[in-house]
């Protein structure tokens, strides 16, 4: 039974109002809010369980290190991974990714090599590949999403030629909500020996995630989404492709030995894990994990999936609304923009006076912005604590701005 | 009028015991605990005030955002920075000193173009050098110290060549305390067209640091050990440096316009930081910073050199310990090797066992390890909450191993 008002008490930030109104959180794409017992975690770490990590023998270190490092086994389970080694701590998506394409992708693509990316990526999984556009002549080759905004696995596995070395590729968009079938990629991709990187950051916050069935050799998640700290994350690299890789960052905690003419790097994942980490907000992350998992990611995501229905129908209904995607399965986001509005910007404005919290902007994916013909959308997107009458307080203040704009 | 007992009750951890005996935190070398004010910052971004910062319109996210870009002007204040702009946040020192070596220093240093380092440096200063060398055959010229630990400027400026491209050095060693005279190094790098990247890690912990007057390029420092947030940081940069860098990670944030052939970047300060930021260990970084100006640099230095006299004088005074450096007007840092016990971890295992929490190790500075001619050192590592009587408990701590190992 999954019982939202329970879930909403457990986070302390929906209590609030915002513009003299309760507060109705819909950027849950930018970023979630997080449960007490994430923020209980956090401050139980400062208050009286904190010291610097892996290098200290005394009993505070010793202890932050073993909360420290039960995380990885605890994203290991929550993504499926088989081995807890093959989890790399980062600060979120943007840090995994660039990890690859410095780590992995940087040392071994040559010009005219190229990297197959869908136009409905984010940034983040765009700027790292245009650094090696800029810096050593790859070359970039884009899939279009279907005008319903889906993105049949077979498009992308067709765009792989003879000097595609990489497929890069969302696991659900975080403009559109589509839900792009990755395992059918990765697997035809694996078959023609073409490496597979998928961005989760927004998949794995909405559905059960399961690395193994996928085959990426890279999967990347961001604690922010996942009702866990900003500045967490991690990547789930397979150890084939762990053994191809140089180091990223260098410093302390990736080593092996250090001397003044020569270096020697520890094994992975520690050697992509340079310096002091956010020890504890890789600990909340932690918390947030087992969070989700307690509640269960196939109830979470059957609690969105009611929420998707109920606000695809209310949002659909609006005849001057223009609904950007309708990919069948998608996620709970919906990205719009209204007939007679100049600017996505200025929906959010009223919406935000009513307590409504949407996103406007290019959302970080300005080549489906081109590809969709428009500079900007407005964005609701919806998280496991959100609820029907939250759609109707939407709805109500999207009414509003109608009646303001028309 | 510096109140220590008033200071120590505004950190919860110090209140604690460690098998059973009062807590006596000497490991402030490798991070700092966090007074109320930092946690509370956290706690209160957290329960009340968090969105994504930058990219939305909302009043969450509006507020996230003033509270996270406020800091920036903290940071500049804290340094002695004539202009904010010049501040980049970080995750820590690590990121900050790859940022300009990814950044800076890769694009611009051939084969044999040289970087003068000094043996003292922390791993997270050295191993951004080697991946240089390794990759693209620039040469490491090292300087040494001095038998009592100190780092001449002369010494340091004599080893600039007409090859050399930078000097990276510590403002503070974190083995022996030693404060080094950067601005000297830096006034001489600068007239010879040499840049300059300064270590403050340790430095900025412990001492009023002004960088206008201490004149680097690159002025690192980590929030974890300023008593802020571990996954918190920064790095100053000058802005005729900042507009010879490439980015260092690419995602969100950092872009003017991402199209399918073509990408262009923000200004700096954002131009280098990638995707959602660690905002609220940035926010709990303010905070920190907040606290150490109420305080005064010049008051933490003033009981800082109390604590560093008793202990030196204690420590000295003890005839089978070896202690390791002595320079004029170091730090309170202190390593030291037991004689007759055969590794520093055991001291550290009996300190642990009367509740003092020392470091054992190489403390991520192998090149001085083996200056030294030893493995490892047992690092007693004070901040601005430590007391005269816990040096009395340390002392009495390595009495007790000298009775067990003698």
């Amino acid at each position: 039974m999954y019982d939202v008002s329970a879930i909403r008490a457990d986070f302390p930030i929906l209590a609030r109002e915002v513009n003299g109104k309760p507060l109705t959180y819909l950027d849950n794409g930018a970023s979630a809010q997080k449960p007490r017992a994430v923020i209980e975690a956090v401050t139980r770490a400062y208050e009286s369980e904190y010291a610097n990590v892996h290098r200290g023998l005394h009993f505070l270190s010793n202890l932050a290190t073993d909360k420290y490092e039960a995380v990885r086994g605890t994203i290991a389970r929550f993504l499926g991974a088989k081995d807890e080694h093959e989890i790399v701590f980062t600060t979120g998506t943007t840090e995994g990714i660039n990890l690859v394409s410095y780590g992995w992708a940087a040392p071994r693509l040559e010009a005219g090599d190229e990297i197959v990316l869908s136009v409905m990526e984010h940034h983040a999984n765009i700027v790292p590949w245009h650094f090696l556009r800029e810096r050593q002549g790859v070359v970039l080759k884009w899939v279009e999403p279907e005008p319903d905004g889906s993105l049949p696995a077979e498009k992308v596995i067709e765009a792989i030629g003879p000097r595609t070395r990489l497929v890069a590729v969302t696991h659900m968009s975080n403009v559109l909500g589509t839900v792009v079938d990755v395992a059918a990629i990765c697997k035809a991709a694996r078959e023609k020996g073409v490496a597979t990187l998928v961005d989760g950051s927004q998949a794995a916050v909405h559905m059960p995630v399961d690395v193994e069935a996928i085959g990426a050799d890279f999967y990347a998640i961001t604690g922010h989404k996942l009702y866990g700290p900003s500045g967490s994350g991690a990547i789930h690299i397979r150890k084939s492709r762990m053994a191809e890789m140089r180091p990223f960052m260098g410093g302390g905690d990736m080593i092996r030995e250090v001397g003044r003419e020569a270096v020697s790097y520890t094994d992975p994942p520690m050697k992509f894990e340079a310096g002091t980490p956010g020890i504890v907000a890789t600990i909340g992350l932690g918390a947030a994990l087992d969070y989700m998992m307690t509640l269960g990611m196939e109830n979470i995501a059957a609690h969105e999936a009611r929420i998707r229905d109920y606000a695809r129908e209310k949002l659909f209904g609006l005849n001057w609304l223009t609904v950007q995607g309708d990919a069948p399965g998608k996620g709970a986001i919906f990205s719009f923009t209204l007939q007679g509005a100049g600017h996505a910007h200025d929906i959010s404005t009223v919406l935000d006076k009513r307590g409504v919290a949407v996103r406007a902007g290019h959302h970080c994916a300005q080549p489906l912005m081109e590809h969709l013909g428009v500079t900007a959308t407005c964005r609701a997107s919806f998280g496991l604590y959100n609820t029907e009458p939250e759609v109707d307080r939407l709805i109500s203040a999207l009414e509003l701005c109608h009646d303001l704009f028309a």
